[in-house]
């Protein structure tokens, strides 16, 4: 995934579907799925340049990996961000962190994000991560349930302080 | 901060303290605040060479920012690290994330710890960030309470999945 040649294929509902790092010709794609969800279709209003400017800087760095998830034919229904966060702390430990999961309505509820997490999951073991994070609105109770299913354990509490631009 | 020169000064129950990005000398300290926790007291047992390889990699990354605080007379009393995370979501936001903090325990209940992770907040708004977030484990309810002062809201669960060496 490293070089954006390698796909993951997962199989649901019969159907395949490609697990890739997405391109600067995804944004647009990208953009649409973030929006189309209660907590994000509010915010979700900037120029389309602010959007490639932030791909940019997500692509080029080594501790950023954006994917998309495509039908077999190539569009794009799901997407996810997963940073890998070195630090001191349990022996200097890696820790691969899951953002901004999001797939396409129609293809919910078929175990395809079981499928889409569980890729992203296998990927931080890959790099050597000793532990998966993320967090979840307490508001989105179906993700909560999701995410315990696939073993996580919700034993923190999430803070967040919005800052004023 | 960038060029491990700039130096942020903090006044807490009389006293001036210092903030400044770690050095690799730092090290020994840093995980000797880690380990002198309830939860991290069994997980820092890692050779020193794991350590300084982990800090190595951090202190390299444009994308985190490892901070000690010390004394006037240059003692490492605290520690934690800033993460700058750039998605797509939320108009191609920048996030800044606060990891693995601590403060010495003959130095808490000045108001020291409130002043360190309010220079963290500030150093997140002077990179632009939108938004500061951070997990803190349910056991830990003063840590909770000291969040909530500073106005972040436990709006999240917070996940996490171990795996396996």
């Amino acid at each position: 995934m490293e070089h954006g040649t390698a796909v993951s294929v997962v199989t649901a509902g019969g159907e395949k579907f490609a697990v890739r790092k997405a391109r600067r010709e995804d944004v647009p794609a990208l953009v649409a799925l973030l929006a189309d969800d209660p907590l994000g279709s509010g915010r979700e209003t900037a120029p389309p340049e602010a959007y490639l400017s932030a791909f940019e800087a997500v692509d080029a760095s080594d501790e950023q990996l954006l994917v998309c998830l495509t039908t077999a034919s190539g569009e794009v229904v799901g997407t996810l961000q997963l940073t890998f966060i070195r630090g001191l702390s349990r022996g200097g430990a890696l820790r691969g962190q899951i953002e901004a999961v999001r797939v396409h309505r129609e293809y919910r509820s078929n175990g395809l994000g079981r499928l889409f997490v569980g890729w992203a999951v296998e990927e931080c073991r890959r790099r050597g991560c000793v532990l998966v994070q993320l967090t979840s609105d307490r508001s989105r109770g179906d993700a909560h349930r999701f995410y315990e299913r696939l073993g996580f354990v919700d034993s923190h509490g999430g803070f967040k302080l919005p800052l004023d631009p």
